[in-house]
């Protein structure tokens, strides 16, 4: 972990709270948006805190589980920024299904210039990969 | 296609130029990234444009070809830079392999300030999806 440049470090920490959150309750998503984010869902382009959960909120399952498989992390300029891209490979099963899909996000991070170390989605693609 | 953003003009346009030219040959990529870019493939990251083109001409593979599948884009801030955001789904094969692999990428372009319209690899981070 010693080694891990700092950007792996809060692409971990920033991938694992955002899943949790999403996989137990997704309407508490919003906090980790603003009214500049944009999130690509399937194609589909909406943006700012309110209609992102509200089209997360909207998918057609009860339960959900992500399991994250490799997240990849590179810093982004320009350095004043402190901006993190992270890109995320995993499976998903979603109320109780037995098959796991495929499916590969990117995000985009910024610190939260008034919360040192916590940082918000700016940028969030997500897509499905079928078998 | 008159009401696409520019910026998904731009990412189905970049990403036709470079999948072509990785298709044919690989080791003019070069010329799409600097000496600042970074590549993370297959989870080793690599720097510069001289060192990410000698991980790609490296591959052991002689023939490859992409085929995408879906093409996502988004700006980035901060609006000054003028980058774009693309994320890249598609299916592979090399070789003359029968069986297509999928795979997902993205890339952060950055504007050419010497050359209006072109565009420069920034962040580049590539994942296979075995099936």
């Amino acid at each position: 972990m010693a080694n891990k440049p700092q950007w792996d470090l809060i692409a971990e920490a920033f991938v694992n709270h955002y899943y949790s959150v999403f996989d137990t309750d997704r309407s508490q998503l919003a906090t980790l948006y603003r009214d500049v984010s944009m999130l690509t869902f399937e194609g589909t382009a909406c943006m700012g805190a309110s209609a992102i959960t509200q089209k997360l909120v909207s998918l057609p399952f009860q339960k959900v589980r992500h399991h994250v498989v490799t997240c990849d992390a590179q810093p982004v300029l320009p350095e004043s920024l402190n901006g993190v891209l992270v890109f995320v490979n995993g499976d998903l099963t979603v109320d109780d299904g037995a098959q796991a899909i495929k499916f590969a996000q990117v995000f985009h991070l910024l610190p939260d210039r008034n919360s040192p170390g916590l940082f918000w989605v700016y940028n969030d693609l997500f897509r499905l990969n079928y078998g």
